[in-house]
């Protein structure tokens, strides 16, 4: 048998993979929601047909959106995670003994559920006692909050769909006014190499220097994304991402990683012309 | 009309372009040499079906091979280019007046004339009267080489087919034994996401530290290759990648680039820990 999911990552590009097995298909209230088996990235989760992550790289995505800030904030102890059903967030996060409260912000209750029951490996750690789960729209879950959070993780879809207003000026400002005076955003900033995610990228940029003072994007390589390239952003009130960064610090912890380490941490701020030139038109 | 070119980066998993026109083709004593032309990455080169470069992303991969080391080694004259007969990494050398010859060892005369008459772009500077073309094997013409070249590049394909040669400890030594007592060698390293290019760069890194004191790997997101995420090793006599890297001497050339930079060229041997792993394990 052969059977192939295939994501457009543009009109004239598609990535395909060989699936074994169809395992859930659902249509919540928000989206069309499936699960596959693949002999080369196991298990993979799709929204509205999109790539959210597959167990074989899921953990580049995963440690470099939590690692990043964990390494620059001093004092990090409430934590909101906006998006993030899937768990593999949070996962990260309770490895850090000094974290008191989580808040996931999951518009999507069928999302949860489905990684709760056939993604163990991202959702394993949505029952630690310091998480509370919160089926809400982040949009306006961070309108009421000022002064709460040490770190806002804007794990979001893409800019269309269920996970537009999460890439707005008024839910920026709003996350920066949920920060505490140390606090940052760390969010999902799309990719630099295709135009029609290059655009979504400089729009985002262009709403979050508005907002912060501090704002820097990094990079990783996420082979199951468009292009392959893949942005993050730090937004921050005090702390720069690169000056602040304090690896002794995070080398202290003694956590195992696959990806992140302190020098890539330096290195993913090392963007090229290419991406900085994109980035300086919006400045 | 729907025309795609579809390359398996696994058994599982497949790119595909979507082509407005087959431009050429053409079958060597060596391989099945097309061009096409693509909305999305303008005109593209493959030999026996496997993407080499496209107008739109080859700036990453020339620029990577080329300025990483001409910014480590100082007084580069004399350089030996074994592949590369599209001409892109000599477009990017002949860019250094310091550099007094170029030999090109291309050994499909059939890819350099395509290339001369349907990608400008990158043969354009085929014709620079510092460099000769050679059309020859490059195993065998390095063999006879010796204390004669300051950088020789290794812009080959990959390792089976017309390439295989070019991945071996007997040519790693020759390579060696061709360079000058400041020398260094750079090749395309392939990359460390899927298994079967993972197995490739362990075996080609293996043998590379067998031949040279310094030996170090980098990376750089190239969107049209397998995972996105490819790998160059830098191996050399004397000088080291980072520590002897000449950011003010690079930046005195004011050279325009498209992807590499100062910072760049730090980060880019900021390994993540799943591929320093694979590296380790063959040291």
């Amino acid at each position: 048998m052969e059977l192939w999911f295939t994501e457009k990552h543009t009109e004239n590009v598609n990535f395909s993979i060989k699936v074994d097995r169809h395992v859930y298909s659902g249509q919540s209230e928000f989206q069309r929601i499936d699960l596959f088996d693949s002999l080369e990235f196991g298990r993979f989760l799709t929204l509205d047909g999109y790539m959210m992550l597959t167990e074989k790289d899921e953990f580049i995505y995963h440690e470099m959106i939590v690692h990043v800030p964990m390494s620059v904030l001093p004092n990090v102890k409430k934590i909101l995670v906006i998006g993030g059903g899937d768990g593999g967030a949070v996962r990260e996060l309770v490895r850090y003994p000094e974290i008191e409260r989580i808040d996931l912000v999951e518009i999507d209750r069928q999302v949860v559920e489905a990684c709760r029951k056939y993604l163990p490996q991202t959702a394993g750690k949505l029952d630690d006692p310091r998480v509370t789960i919160h089926y809400a729209d982040g949009l306006k879950f961070v309108r009421s909050k000022q002064d709460e959070y040490d770190l806002i993780i804007v794990d979001s879809t893409d800019p269309f769909g269920p996970g537009e207003g999460l890439f707005t000026k008024e839910f920026y400002g709003n996350c920066y006014k949920a920060l505490t005076d140390c606090g940052a955003m760390v969010n999902q900033h799309e990719s630099p190499f295709y135009p029609v995610d290059a655009v979504a990228m400089q729009r985002a940029h262009k709403r979050i220097i508005d907002s912060f003072p501090i704002s820097r994007v990094y990079q990783a390589h996420i082979p199951t994304y468009p292009s392959g390239h893949w942005l993050f952003g730090f937004a921050s009130k005090k702390y720069h991402p690169v000056e602040d960064f304090n690896a002794a610090g995070w080398k202290a912890h003694g956590m195992k990683t696959k990806y992140y380490n302190d020098k890539i941490h330096i290195g993913a701020f090392a963007l090229p012309n290419y991406v900085k030139d994109l980035l300086e038109e919006m400045e």
